[in-house]
């Protein structure tokens, strides 16, 4: 079978790789009807994220069962499944506590020798606590697969920064990014009953998809202009909830600087370049909480799915490219130079 | 009449100055029965601290109402009074909240040309919102009215660390940190009904005051040394409920570690040298939330006080050691020389 493989920076190749088999009883293999390139994926393809030379990549997809180790009781040959981006059990205290990411048993695709996302089928482990089943018929029904190809990651994402920051009903939040977990942070904060979202981008194209998922205002400057653009807009006070969507110094900058004093950031940009200019004084003298972190998104589907499927939520607009295998290479270049939101992958 | 200057690090003097008048029609003027020197006031003895030299110092103080503002409702001459850090005019959007520390009309003792606490008498601004008035008859019982100044502070700064670290009933909560505040987040932790209660600390003195106010464990070691010793406590997975109660990038680093995956952490320890070492990126990966800040202890004080009163809690074992008003360089001396752990002053 063909799969993408990461080879150096800005290396990434579509090869032909050996095909997954079960190995464990708990496994399950399944065929890739339906994946994406991820905003996470391009650290690595910029060299700022380790990655072993060789290793496989891609790590949202929705598939169907080819084959089940004998032990896997939750799904059957022939199901359409959705799969997390990390892996999980579903068994031990921190499943049970719904911190799948932090599963003993559990582990992120394309690491440790594991298969990635991008590729035609994947060995899943510990199939019963990671898959969750969709509607057969979901797959002849190509926007709406889209739409639940984000339950493997940015949705989910976006609704972990959405409840740790503390959007609820009648609650003003911000979101601090434009990329796709930016976005849906946006709907699944509108999903949550926010009544104003302040959501901060440059990029027309991305912050009408904002407005589109309910962001009441739209911020477009940056640095210190954004600060107070965001202060004028809530009375100089600054925002309770604050997703922090990107990840980056200046970004989590912004974040601190715009949050109201005693609220909360939710966290669910992946740290790059934060070790060294982190300054806790800002947020210990504001009593700001900072909360998140790598979303446990396999535990926020059961809530997120009905929503998706009965179109009451719609993240499909975050997809505005679509790619064949062979293409993944151009689907990293135009999400690296900006010319793309998030490239989907055909099969 | 005679107060605590600080003109220098290190150079802290008892001088004569101009008596405290009411200047505010809300404000009172308090008459000192007794103060105390904070962890805090050392950073600013040692030269970490930003002060004004020739500014006041203290903010720790009980005191008997000596002359009140024609607005003040809440208090009258007579009156004994525990007086917060911070003063606040329980008015402003943030007291509302509770967060009284970022009330837009308070203040910290000693900065711009406000009194200090260390000292005969304290002008105090925004009198109903800051003071809360004691039983008179307490002024005649010298352990409790120690008991008592710890609401001013330590107690609730114990509390407020507790609070966000998420102690409750069952919960296992560690206390980095054995100064006065830390042996108050383990009084108040107890008193939120933590099961168990593990203290970080190397000083056998202040120690065994952490068993007697609820400590079920004690770790002694530091670095990598004490994380392993709470995680062996822990079955290796830390603590879901982590009190921050010194300031430094070491002992927040030690907060990460000891943290279990998905945990929280009270800061309540003033963030000096964490500028340019806390990295992102341990707390992101394992969802640990960092909570706390300065404590709003004016909130706290309805709530805890009636446990100080009927001997429910008895925080007054952190003061081991008392000076007149002659004696308060000696005090802090004690302190910074750690041969003391909180510093009584008596007038």
């Amino acid at each position: 079978m063909r799969a993408a493989v990461i080879h150096a920076p800005h290396d990434i190749r579509v090869e032909e790789v050996a095909d997954p088999v079960i190995r464990q009883p708990t496994d399950i293999v399944v065929r890739v009807v339906l994946s994406c390139v991820c905003g996470t994926d391009l650290w690595a393809y910029r060299g700022v994220a380790e990655f072993d030379p060789g290793q496989r990549i891609g790590h949202e997809f929705i598939g169907v069962v080819e084959d089940i180790g004998a032990d896997v009781m939750g799904c059957s040959v022939g199901d359409l499944v959705v799969v997390p981006f990390v892996w999980s059990d579903g068994e031990c205290g921190y499943c049970a506590e719904g911190l799948t990411t932090s599963c003993e048993q559990g582990g992120f695709w394309g690491t440790n020798g594991s298969d990635g996302g991008q590729g035609e089928a994947v060995r899943v482990p510990c199939a019963d606590g990671t898959v969750v089943r969709l509607p057969k018929e979901a797959v002849s029904d190509r926007r709406l697969l889209t739409a639940l190809l984000t339950l493997s990651d940015v949705l989910g994402t976006g609704h972990h920064g959405a409840a740790r920051a503390g959007a609820g009903t009648g609650t003003t939040v911000a979101v601090v990014g434009d990329g796709a977990v930016g976005l849906c942070g946006v709907l699944a904060a509108k999903r949550l009953g926010a009544e104003r979202i302040i959501a901060l981008g440059r990029h027309r194209s991305r912050t009408d998809i904002a407005r589109t998922f309910g962001a009441t205002d739209v911020v477009t400057e940056r640095g210190e202009a954004a600060v107070e653009a965001v202060r004028e807009l809530t009375r100089g006070r600054g925002v309770p909830a604050v997703i922090e969507a990107v990840g980056t110094e200046q970004s989590m900058w912004t974040a601190v600087q715009i949050a109201r004093d005693g609220g909360s950031i939710g966290c669910v940009g992946v740290p790059h370049g934060s070790g060294t200019g982190f300054d806790l004084s800002d947020v210990f003298e504001r009593n700001i909480a900072l909360r998140g972190g790598v979303a446990p998104v396999r535990t926020y589907i059961p809530e997120l799915l009905p929503d998706v499927l009965d179109g009451v939520i719609d993240p499909s607009p975050v997809f505005d490219r679509a790619v064949d295998l062979a293409g993944i290479p151009d689907g990293y270049k135009a999400m690296e130079e900006r010319t793309a939101l998030k490239v989907l992958i055909n099969y």
